[in-house]
């Protein structure tokens, strides 16, 4: 069993939590615990041997802790998503296969894409997939249809895997914190479109991809992973998006694994991951 | 203030630490906390807001602990090392500058080589160079000397920075846990002499090196750290080795800076690292 | 096109080589060469812009090389391939899914496998799916078997896609230079069997995955790729495993892809890679 | 010997060259070649087994290329630098160490610093180091004075060791392609000041380090090598720093590498860099 806690900063906590534990005789098998001194805020992931009744635990817990910590305990059931894409297929090929082996640490509830590419390959893994074009319409519409197949599935998080259109603040609040996106670079670096078509033309040495939670500032979510491959002259803008295809996918996947197992804690606009 | 601990496992340890911890109103910036399930092992590293007095806290946390346990009360103090060379530089430079600015987290109190070819560039630093020579003498001879020197200085740690002789059990069990080597290559591949040789014929797209602990086992100890570089076709063996040299300064670097600041803890024949 | 030649060095080869391709009008995209020194042998892939016809340029190359040499001409077709499989999925999904979207550079004919486990996710994809079982029969029937599917296929590689059998030389030599094998673990080190159990009893600090050609010497065939990831203290032997299949489907991935555009040229037990 | 050449792409240039090379009977080890096809332009690095008589050899060379070619035939003699700082050792120190055991592959010539800081290291090493201060005069007496200390030691390349102002485009104009500077951030992310509070406070999970060749634009010269290191949200901006400092060592030490191995060739704000 995962808890999770986070809330404002004081002497005595971990010694709190834990007696707390130590008296429900639940053995402790790992303890990451983290304090942001400038914000004066601490997190705690503690992953416990045994199962308890959650909500007895939470409440004891609550005993212990100032009035406003967040506590989640959980007894890692998996997690439901639904994952929103646009043409692009290679971070949806790699969700559909972990899915469908089982080791995505989540259940694809359904897929929607504003194009209708990626709904043969859906369909091979029974997956239900919703075209929901924005052909024709303005965004309220798009997204008010998007949002009933959504709530529909009510999952736990909405993974942007390739989804190319920019969704509206009142989208993205309606999901506050469950919005998981991968960006196609480095960030801050290449904000916005073109990504690679940016990174050529500076002739930059190394490319990069970002997943991060998204929020009303485009592309300025809290970061929960990022990582690089080297470039060189030889490639071009298209060899450049090829390769870079690459580490999207494998962003994307340690992303929603780590987030999946309830490693990643967000304050403000920052994450803090106990991996 | 850094406390480490490490003792057999069983239930309400942290919460027994970091009572005591909480009732000396010490607070907690960091906490890192291991269970080794296969050997029922616990460690811990918690990182201190304020000083207190070391003996007093230790004897208060032996009260809420196995009675074997090892604990390290630790004021963060500077740790005196001893570094024996013998004629490649680029480790001990590393070394030097580190300490000269005083950034390596360690005293280098003196050097120690087989053979007087970085007697010079430690003299520039004002760094005793003993002239320990293996010549003319057997290794019983050559390692009692070598003692005399080192324990005249008492160091915390002996590092060997490129030190190409194999030292006998004597001399390993006299500072055992206490001398730290760098391999020039990504253990258990390439163990013994010329792994570069070895590489190259192998025909690797990845060199490596390794730092760790010296046991009696040729390198065999409890790592430390490893880092690898790609190396391509047009590599020759002498290329390996000259870009080998620039990953053994940089590990070498990195498991003194996590050994110094009390972040590895050893049992047995593995490392638990803190970082 | 791509035109790949290896041969003895000797003065004047590029000269020669681009000489024919400038009087043909064949302007060069990329060149890579490459001379081992010591084996005293000449590597070259140059990439055109234009095709021509490949036997009529293959025999004006001729005139300017070695009696012996290693000509390919290759109008860059795609590449057919079978895959062999045991029980784990991830290689064979990432494949299935480029191959699906058309990016893998190859065509998959079939797979083999000698469990009915990944039966279905073939099925899914419409890829035919043997299942040639070692049970109840001899080495001999058991490929007899397998070298009848394959054969039928007439595979430009065979690729083994985590295929946990070791296989015949007879087999082996069937097939020269063609089979492709992902092993589990940063060769040389942890050679055989368990290398995740291996790596964990060691402590080391990285894991790693090696793609090479098959060989009769067990994981001793020349290396095409490799790559590594950092683990802790932390991973048990199964963390290490579920970690280690990232790497490789990525060096797999990785490995192929160079392969079938034709960067990738063996002379004894090694390869020259032209990125 | 190396031969290096740019100039517009047409057919035949590969074999109009190597056709010369031939000729005289020089043997290539290695040639590496690269077409920018968007701008038509020709890159070729040779590295040739014999040394030849360089003015003969370009004046052979120029009747095969078009008339504004640039051609280097470079005999490999040792570059001359001069290294400019204000208060960071550890570029400096890691510059000083290789260039005592001359594996630098160039040679310091003085060292100028706008505070007196790194004056003493320098002296351990016998290497000259001027005081040009910025205080009570402006830019363009500042620069006036550092010119003329430059000048007086002719070097090849002047290298901004860290340090922290920034020349002014007169300056920059007058060592055209002679600057190499290193920016403490992985570029074009967090351009100009403090980019590791800029870092922190993003929440990267990595930070970078990029060394480029300076031109009037601030941070936007042609780069020469980047590189990047994880980070958590463990990491203070002091530990960023910190830890930046490592790869800030590691990517200026390879950059001068390259550039003084001629395997950097630059054409408008970009490089080709033949590994």
């Amino acid at each position: 069993m995962i808890v999770v806690i986070q809330c404002k900063d004081q002497v005595g906590l971990v010694a709190g939590i834990t007696g707390v534990l130590a008296k429900e005789q639940l053995n402790i098998v790992s303890l990451r615990e983290h304090v942001d001194k400038i914000e004066n805020r601490f997190f705690i992931r503690v992953h416990l041997e045994q199962d308890t009744d959650p909500q007895q635990l939470e409440m004891k817990l609550k005993q212990v802790l100032p009035a406003a910590a967040m506590i989640t305990v959980n007894p890692m059931p998996e997690k439901k998503i639904v994952v929103m894409v646009t043409k692009e297929y290679h971070c949806l090929g790699d969700i559909l296969i972990r899915n469908y082996f089982k080791t995505l640490g989540a259940q694809v509830q359904c897929v929607i894409g504003n194009h209708d590419t990626l709904q043969n390959i859906c369909q091979r893994f029974d997956i239900p997939f919703y075209l929901v074009s924005h052909e024709q319409k303005d965004k309220e519409a798009f997204e008010a249809q998007a949002r009933q197949m959504i709530d529909k599935h009510a999952p736990d998080y909405i993974v942007l895997a390739k989804f190319m259109r920019i969704l509206s603040p009142g989208f993205v609040a309606h999901y506050t914190g469950r919005i998981i996106n991968i960006h196609h670079s480095f960030l801050p670096a290449f904000v916005g479109a073109s990504p690679y078509r940016q990174a050529f033309e500076r002739g930059v040495k190394l490319i990069g991809a970002t997943a991060h939670f998204v929020t009303n500032e485009l592309d300025e979510g809290p970061i929960i992973a990022q990582q690089i491959i080297p470039v060189t002259h030889s490639h071009t803008a298209a060899d450049m998006m090829k390769a870079g295809k690459e580490i999207e996918t494998a962003v994307l996947a340690k992303a929603l694994q780590i987030v999946f197992e309830d490693r990643v804690l967000v304050y403000k606009n920052k994450t803090v991951v106990f991996e």
